[in-house]
Parts: structure tokens; C-alpha cells; sequence
């Protein structure tokens, strides 16, 4: 039998934006081999009805596992949203984690934690599916969602800390000024980027930042330990996209927080 | 035989941004029938290949040409840019204009213009397009290009004078400051709703602003003239999408400037 320790792990989203998922899995887990698929010929999916949306996350999924991955990260909050227990399904005995699920752990597991803020884009705050999550631990914790539509572009633009980027965060973020929230969910995944910024925008500063990329990590980490499948002796990332768009290189870069030999195209349909 | 002036004219593009060409059309022809398609499933076309960008157009203009238009608006530079040559084969004896020959023949109309600016997408600026119809014209004219990322998300957000959509306009529009230009294409479809803030950016006061859906509308009036097609009991304006995204009817009424009634989805593939 092969050893499963050293099968990879795989890791998708609609388009570059999981590369941060990908960057916090590589700084928590240096010892896994990844391989990484960005749908990027067919990005957004938030526009796209859940139908939709389900038949090409299976497609992807249906790809990572003949891969024979040991683990599949949903990096993607529509794909969570709309296609995760298909996507459990079709794995079998491959253990799926998603985005808005360890988010929310994350988030619902500080202490006395009754106040809670999701940003994310328009699909997913209209989803709820960070509050139906949330809820499902505790329905009466208050969760206050908004919509930050262009922190995506901003962040492919890599206009992440200039004036336009603050004077952006502010119109969004502001809206958490008279609210009471304890910790704030960056339901996105473009917007780790942000990370450092954001706790200079909000005028509580005692607010937790809660990274879904890093709290998807940690929650692979623990569940690999978990089962006996953590690797000591890889380190390669792959990255396979289905287009190659202009300045792919280098947001790719910006994304995952250092080089990226390598990227592969690939069909799906 | 029909009367082929009552027949529509087709407007189409990969999303919402053509709206503002409708909008133009309707002004400067206010009784045409008019059909517009929106390829809101698929769009952005700007960061799909020219193959794709192709198969997608024709197809958008089989389902124009089915409805018995008497023209076709191309109100996407995208497919200006890539398929033209294709749809206008595709048409048969149905005239064809394009956004991108509209705006550059607007543009080197004007007399002693030896410097144009033009602003568009990544995609529209790493096409060169608008710069290899400008030297078809007269290979001495220098033109310089902007890429401006932010203006069809700002547009699509509703931030058009807000101090956001200011401080991005400064960012691109600065590169204009030391140049000699004496008029400045809008050459993306979402950019007509800043024409009135433009203006007041640039440093020179007396660049002509091209908009390029009213310079397609008033190729269209002239051309319709000319072939004796024109109607005078229309009036109609029908709007068919490939899919009905969020905050779909808000935005639409925004880039067409008035009320939309009846819009339809419809698949195309």
C-alpha cells in the first residue's frame, strides 16, 4: 500500500484567491506536498447559480482525487456556501475541509464570543452561510455581515495599503463602529491581504481578526495529526489553473507570499 | 416582404457595461426597436481566450440574427477587439458596427489631433487595439494608454463622484498630466458613468472626452440613414441575459439611465 502520509493535499478556489490558503497550509504544514487548482477560466463563481457552481467544484474535486489526494481544502466561501456536502459525497473517505467552517470554529470557540462582523463579498454575505454556521453553534451570538465588493479588485490591483485602499476600507469597515463586535471574519479569501491593515481602519482596536486561510490551516493540521497523516518529508507545490490570465505571475506571487515555478493549465470540461 | 425599418437593432455584450451603449442608441434613436444581450453567465470575456471570446460571440449573434435585427452594436471591446472580423462574416448582408472603430474614427475625426489617450481595461489595453485602429488611420498620431482596473468595479458599486472613485481616477488619470493629449477615449462600456466626473480630474481642462458608446450610436444613426433603414414608430427596448446576477436590475437601470421592464434569461449553450 502506498503511504498516504506522503499523498498531497489539495487545495481549490474559483481563481487565485486560495493561494492564501495555499500560503497559510505552506507556513503551517512546510512539510506537505500541494497541489493547488484555481478555476481561472471560469472565475467568478459568485455570480453563477449553485447548480452551476456544484458541477464544476465536483469537477475539480473529481481532479484533485485522481491526484490521490489525502485531504481536499475548499478554499473558496461560494464553493463552501453551495456545494460542500456534494463535494464530502463524491471524496468518500478523503476528509474535506472548507473556508466558512473553520472560519466560523474559529471565530465561535473565543471566549464569551456574542458579537460577531463577516465581511465577504456580495455572494457570500447574501448566502448568510457565515450566519447560518455561527448560528448553528449558538443562535443567539449577533452576527453582522457587510459587503465589501471591491476589496477583490483592490487586491488583484495590489493597491492593498494606498489611499484609495484606506479611504475603501473606511466606507466598509465604519460600519462596525457603534456595533459591539468581539471578532471579525475575513470571509474572503482575497482579503488576508488585508490582514494588516484592517486593525488600523477599525476603531475598536481590540478586535480579533479572524483569517479564514489561517484558521483552514490550523484545521488541517489537527485533523491530519488526528489521523496519523501528517508528512515530514515533503514541501513541493503545484499549481494547475484551466486559463492563464494577464499578470497571472505575478498576483499568483502576491497571493502566495513568495515564487511560484511551475503553473500548469489544465481543461476541465 | 417585411419592413426591414421596423426590424430591431441587436446590441450585445459580455455583461451589463453595453447598457450605456443601449442608452446612447436609445437617446440618439429614440424610436428603434431595440434587443440588447448581456452574457451575464459568462462574463468577464477580458481574461478568456480569443477562441473562447469568439465561439461565445458567435453564438450571441446567431440569437441576434434568429430575432430578425437589421444591425448589430458589438458594445464590447473585448469582442471588438478579437472577433469582429468573424460576426461581421457571421452577419451576412446585416451591417455590423463596433465600439472600438466607433471611438477611434470619433477620435481621429477631429481636426490636427496628433495626440490620443485612451483609458480601458488590462484586457483592452494589452490588446492595443484601439492603438493599431488609431495608426490604420494615420501611423503618426502617438497614443498613449491607460489601464484602469478599478473603474468597472467603482462603476459597478455605484461609486462614480464619491471620494473612492476620486482618488482612483487621480491614480490613473495623473499619467495624463505631463502628456499632450487632446482627447481621451473611454474605451471599456462601464466608463461613460464617470464622464461627468473626467473632466474634473484631468489637468487639462480642454481634453475632448470620446465616449465610445455615443460615438457607436450616432455611426449607427448615420449608417441606418444612409441605408434608408430607419424607423419612426419604434421604440421598444428588450433586454435577454444568460444569467440574472445580484443587484442584476439595479445595475442594469443605472448604466441604461432608466427603468427596465421584462427582462429575460436565456441559455445560450
Amino acid at each position: 500500500m502506498q503511504d498516504l502520509k506522503k499523498a498531497p493535499i489539495g487545495i481549490f478556489d474559483s481563481g487565485i484567491g486560495g493561494l492564501t490558503v495555499a500560503k497559510a497550509v505552506i507556513d503551517a504544514l512546510p512539510n506537505e506536498d500541494i497541489i493547488y487548482f484555481g478555476d481561472t477560466a471560469r472565475v467568478p463563481y459568485g455570480i453563477k447559480s449553485e447548480e452551476t457552481v456544484r458541477a464544476y467544484a465536483l469537477q475539480i474535486t473529481n481532479f484533485l482525487l485522481k491526484r490521490g489526494v489525502k485531504m481536499i481544502l475548499i478554499a473558496c466561501n461560494t464553493v463552501s456556501a453551495s456545494a460542500k456536502e456534494e463535494i464530502i459525497q463524491a471524496a468518500g473517505e478523503v476528509p474535506v475541509l472548507d473556508v466558512i467552517t473553520a472560519g466560523t470554529n474559529n471565530a465561535v470557540s473565543l471566549p464569551d464570543h456574542k458579537n460577531i462582523g463577516v465581511i465577504g463579498t456580495m455572494g457570500t454575505v447574501n448566502s448568510r452561510a457565515y450566519v447560518e454556521a455561527i448560528h448553528a453553534h449558538d443562535p443567539t451570538i449577533n452576527v453582522q455581515q457587510e459587503a465589501c465588493p471591491l476589496l477583490v479588485p483592490l487586491a488583484e490591483e495590489g493597491w492593498i495599503e494606498n489611499e484609495v485602499a484606506q479611504k475603501t476600507l473606511h466606507y466598509y469597515l465604519d460600519a462596525f463602529d457603534d456595533s459591539d463586535i468581539q471578532s471579525l471574519i475575513l470571509g474572503c479569501t482575497h482579503y488576508p491581504l488585508f490582514k494588516d491593515v484592517i486593525p488600523k481602519i477599525l476603531k475598536n482596536g481590540n478586535i480579533e481578526i479572524i483569517d479564514s486561510a489561517e484558521s483552514i490551516a490550523e484545521s488541517a493540521k489537527t485533523k491530519l495529526a488526528e489521523l496519523d497523516l501528517l508528512n515530514t518529508s515533503g514541501g513541493d507545490f503545484q499549481c494547475f489553473v484551466s486559463d492563464r490570465p494577464q499578470r497571472f505571475h505575478e498576483l499568483a506571487e502576491r497571493f502566495l507570499g513568495r515564487r511560484l515555478n511551475g503553473v500548469e493549465v489544465v481543461a476541465l470540461d
